[in-house]
């Protein structure tokens, strides 16, 4: 949002958020406008909704946010009965008007449209069959290889294309597809990146990243696509099928910890509640001798409200996060860098003066503001800091379509937790454990871990030196 | 933000923030950016900002928020060390490029530049008096009556110009002035809108309508300007004189309930602080047997943690806010209408179900969205919902700079609590009374409670008649 | 409209195109719009249009071209049964919106808006004596202070006024003024600048700077507007009176001889005529041994047209223009900087091979061009260049409405015409003597030929120490 | 340019100009903007460029005139010693931002980018063995079309891969293409569209559609590059190579009638001298009693000059032609769409009166306008107006890249020429001969006239059917 986000909220990033709906009664473009708005936090970068009629696709997409793509003059344009949508967040160099999705192509069997959350670990391998097969790429995003892959996968239905497809492909993917006549939902044998589906009152079905988007448009939840499946919503409704084996299922923790709207609900649960349920758990291992419980808002919110209920620490803001308004490019000079994190956090002294503070937080990626914050809360009278963050030390980097920094960056890649609690300063620092965090997602597996313990989700070793291949064909794009 | 935002969010609108510079030390043009960034609250559609470098004024303005109305191409021509800057909420008809702020004009003593906070409830009869003299105007607005009369002041130096000014302008109005060697700021004999002064750590003096502009750049809050004082910052540093005799003080009420952020000091304590004492005096008054205290995010969250804290009835939150990114102009169809604030607002079942839930509000100013909220709550699994207002029942226009509604439109100008109550469909319904209030903010007066009484802080009748001529005049611009 | 036009074409700049429409049974917007199109060469930086229903006045106005400005959005809110309109050149540094026309502001008598060409000679003791009234300016134009006047003036009706302000007024202007309730047309009493009246076929009238304007929207010459004169057009049709007593008539020759369109009439004769009379009078005067004649379009195709008639000597065309489409502000870098006038014009090899040419301009300010196109002939093949240019030499700046350079830039002020044609590396060079391009016009007076002869068209000596000063208030707007 | 230009002016559109250039020394980007700003006529609804440094490419491309889609910003991240650029004229449906041109695309070799000029006759086939062969499509353009068949060409060079794509490509085509070292210029082996190889002075070589926008940026013709030759141009300089067996040359006659600049070269001859030549031939076969020739400007004017050369009947200007600067999108009202070609053409009465006119044109296409410019010569005086048309009457549609009209909207494809003379109001008409236009060309073949006589130069029959079923394939694109 801000120039320097990075730095002044240590966060990782999501990539994508995708919509789908086939609703013949209402304005499928302006439900999707509203459902993308309601997946904004998904992706900020750019976004896109593609419609059709039964005959011919109609297109809009842009940079920047859903409520400035969009306006009443390009909506009126996408006409039709069934539209797919999509917001990005882009992770690789300058975001390009040509890597907004859904992207669109004509094909023998009408226009086809796609809209990907996730990454895919075989990206180089994919592309190079494309190219190889002389299809020239005019992007360096992994959702053009497989719009490509699902043109030519030959298949008498786009159910048995996106079967070859999916056979292929390796990695995350929840994708949302637009044909003449359906939109398919299909999500990864991993289950790696959350879909879910809906109904609309009057008719017709969606599908989503996440429910809040439902809420926002009046639907109603009816069940998460399971890994592997894809669901197929046509006029005579909606069919589930399996469109590749379910692997070992490894759901992004993430989502849990951070991603998701805390509104939305996630393996049959609140976020909300999932977030009070990991504060929780933090208050039973890593429990403080302390006064009140304050949150990183707005995301730490929930968690330390779990962190307060259960060590029966009295709950407390003491910090206000400036809720500015609208993305800047304005740089902060050097005088005002050294503002810091003061630019986005304001203490609230009265409820601090001379309190010991647990301050709790969902996760610490870098590391640079919760030594700025300790800071600021023993600036404004606080005796004692000790800082809980609601998941396991991050150490490695994910590829599977989360931005979570390169491994360098990472704080807790390069420092002990003691050195980290040095490091910013706080009177102690504690993280919650994997098993504990597995707990409280009531869960003894399922869960993709990677980016704490290192573990992959795939059989086969994480091909880096591909993965760096990738970057060098990426390299085409110089701009 | 949102279309339709007086029926989503039900609250009143501040009319304008204001920020003033003199520092030599810095690049004033950026400083007064990121202060307007962080009084963005206080005005969305329009933003600008004037410097001076001793002798010519640069002045950039626009329609839009801040973030929009700013980049690095026009920062950079604002040059100088002296600058005032001005966020706009705009209340009569559509919102115009002319009418942004802050206004600039040329005088014999060199450029003058004024932003304005506030509303003149004289200004027809200033109005007519510049016409009668011959000055032609070019807006509708109040301020360029103040630039005009200031101008036309006489007069041997600046503060006796804007004496003369203070002692002709009845109503509301916190100013920052700039000229070509020195900034002031004015504040009105009753002290309506709030005017704070502070300094910057290396060398610097501004002027901002609340604290949290200090705290975003880094300044410290020196004091609060009083009612009819002026100050006047130059190469010397500041001094503050009487402009006017002070008027029995008059401080809107509002700015503590609900427009000043809470980070921000008004009287010398936190906003956030007052807000929790206003709802633990609201528990006191009026109590409920109920298992939680849900807070109408945001603006009702410190008040019901005040409440929460009193009753010892838990906090929890039950509703969740959209963060809407940016402003839209799509308009809901009609089936999203009938969807209404969950566009805006979602539930957390879990935390509710069963549950007898004291839904605390800061303010209720048409009445439109409490019923759906509550109606949510129930739909949620709340057993009951008592809805507690952190103010009273609002009765009155304002004329002193905040948008509130005709009193058509005021619910509760219309129907008694108890109608309300049916209303909205609560289980009951309290506010605070007047009194009650008045002992939260420890004052035994002080305050302008117009709207809530009826008690209009000026020893003259609100002339009305000329209220509504004062719309005649504004109707010589067709748009 | 090319960055760098100064230097690839050499030609003064007109300041400023008027229009005004009262005209109940047809689209005033619209009928605005297309008649500044056709006055566009007049003022390429900014356009605007006022119009008014009677009640109230409404107001479009923006930088670049009317193509640009204007869209059927905006057009769409003009409404109303008359309307003033103005295309702007800029003289004074960067060009800014708030500098754009028509001005309008609020009296007790309505709203006012005016539109001017042209410049008055007294600004800065107008502008000093409206500032020692207390009235702030808020731009640097001369057409601000005539608007200022008009609402201080006193008087009871709208023509009182505009006598009172003619009386105070002195230089050039020919004026459109807007009211509640009919439009005016003003024209200074020398007659510096035009005006033309017209009526539409369906009712209604029409003024112009020029005739080209009528012949756009379909309307009809009636006359031009006579020094001193202030025309109504109102409900009940037009009325002309005389507003101040004719000076001795002063009409700008550069008019004829370059700005106004060939198709427009001047004097009762078409333009296109003129020039071809300038043209057989330069033959006269300056004849040369050639075999073709030949322009330097489009400019000097009518004079050169003109030449060829009465030499005898064949027409041709030797050079063609780019119709550069859209201005750009790409700068040309150091290489393209040598190319110089190939970029803007480009020669027909096989009209010049071997042949003695006449090369014919209408007019040489810098004399910057003359030689890089004297070079580009006899590189193309001509074996001799005679430069003949249809107006004397100019030497003195324009102080009333046209942007002729400094007199350091003028070449004529700095070099003999010996000196300049060998500057140009011409075979001859000839200009058009003063009496002799005033028998062309068929005028033994009756026009300013200031900037040949110096002698300026009032009484009074040209106060350059005040215009100097004026130029110190502008000073005060940094941007 | 202006809505309704179909009707105002009654002309075919070009539909492309393209651009190459590879000079170490110099800006590439900027040259590539000057060269196109030169090509403007040939396209006017978007424009783009693409240069590569030896590694990546950088592209930037948007909708609108050259002057309008670039800006110094986006000029600076044009880097690299090689580019193309494209300047397009948009035929099929709404112009989106998708189809403008230069495509890029990634390959095993490296990006490769493409801007075409033409129009393939066999691209339904093509399209669909793309399909076949699962290359999904994103675009309508063949130009995609001619790329992805590069991609997919095989072949151990780039020469080679032209060479199978030459051989697979039926129809028009002008093509500029970029590989990672070089560039490349193509002409279809009909030589159908025109493509020019010129050198800069300071080193370095560029390639045109026409030879005027080698005089913008200083650089000087080499050659045509022959039907079906292949030049490709890179760090050893140029060579020129047969890419396929040239057919039948057929060069576009209307290039030479209409389309080129008048200070281009084709077929080693100025365009204007070829235009002279034309009116020459058309005054022997139909000459006229009459007093004066006047042109039908701009188009007309070297024909008229030529016509009355021959003739020896004066030539004289008759017709004002609006040089309306910008393109509108404000339609005529309905009162002034009577005024009808007035608003862009005006007559000078002075020059007509009493006169018998022969008024020569360029081409008529739909015959709209050329009734009310007859009437137009006649109000303003013209005793007699005998009308001759510079080429013959134009009677079949083309499918070689020239949006020339449909069949049903072709005025010689529905009426006899003594028809047409009755309908347009004139006293005589007569059209050039095939043979005349043939001789004043100086060939006896080797042009493409099938717009007169409908006979297409491919051997095989025209498919109608299948650029019929081109359209459906169009149809995917809904916008």
């Amino acid at each position: 949002m801000f120039p320097g986000d990075r730095i002044l909220e240590d966060k990782a990033h999501e990539e994508c958020g995708v919509f789908g709906i086939f609703a013949p009664e209402v304005d499928v473009a302006r439900y999707s406008f509203f459902a993308l708005y309601a997946l904004q936090h998904r992706g900020q970068e750019a976004a896109g909704i593609v419609t059709c009629d039964g005959h011919v696709a109609h297109v809009h997409k842009g940079m920047g946010l859903v409520s400035h793509v969009f306006d009443e003059d390009n909506l009126r344009y996408l006409k039709g009965h069934l539209g797919i949508g999509h917001t990005r967040y882009s992770t690789t160099g300058a975001p390009k008007l040509r890597n907004t999705q859904p992207y669109v192509i004509e094909t023998l069997d009408g226009p086809v449209a796609i809209g990907h959350n996730g990454n895919l670990i075989n990206a180089p391998q994919l592309r190079r069959e494309l190219l190889e097969r002389g299809v020239g790429l005019s992007t360096s995003s992994d959702s053009e290889v497989i719009i490509h892959f699902l043109a030519g996968a030959g298949g008498s239905d786009w159910i048995t294309r996106i079967r070859i497809v999916m056979a292929k492909a390796e990695g995350a993917y929840a994708l949302v597809i637009l044909t003449r006549d359906a939109i398919y939902g299909v999500r990864d044998p991993w289950g790696l990146r959350p879909l879910v589906l809906g109904k609309l009152p009057g008719g017709g079905h969606v599908l989503a990243s996440e429910s809040c988007a439902f809420s926002t448009i009046g639907a109603q939840m009816i069940q998460e696509i399971q890994p592997g499946e894809i669901v197929r919503i046509g006029a005579d409704g909606y069919e589930i099928v399996q469109g590749a084996p379910p692997q070992q299922l490894a759901f992004c923790t993430f989502e849990q910890i951070y991603f998701s709207r805390p509104d939305s609900l996630l393996n049959g649960r609140l976020v909300h509640q999932t977030r009070q349920k990991l504060g929780k758990q933090l208050a039973k291992e890593a429990p403080a001798a302390a006064d009140i419980v304050v949150p990183v808002p707005d995301s730490g919110t929930p968690h330390a409200i779990g962190y307060a209920q259960k060590s029966g620490i009295p709950y407390s803001e003491g910090l206000i996060k400036s809720r500015y308004i609208g993305r800047t490019f304005i740089q902060p000079s050097d005088e005002l860098r050294k503002v810091g994190v003061a630019m986005k956090f304001n203490p609230l002294p009265e409820n601090l003066k001379g309190k010991r503070v647990v301050l709790v937080d969902d996760s610490i990626v870098r590391g640079n503001t919760s030594g700025p914050l300790v800071k600021m809360l023993r600036d404004a009278g606080a005796k004692e800091v000790h800082v809980r963050v609601a998941c396991p030390p991050i150490r490695f980097p994910c590829f599977m379509g989360v931005d979570m920094a390169s491994q360098l960056e990472l704080i807790a890649a390069n420092m002990s937790v003691e050195e980290i609690c040095e490091h910013i300063g706080a009177d102690s620092l504690a993280y919650l454990s994997v098993a504990g965090m597995m707990k409280a997602l009531k869960a003894e597996g399922g869960y993709c871990n990677a980016c704490f313990t290192g573990e992959y989700p795939f059989t086969t070793q994480i091909p880096l030196i591909e993965l760096q291949e990738k970057e060098k064909f990426v390299n085409v794009w110089g701009n």
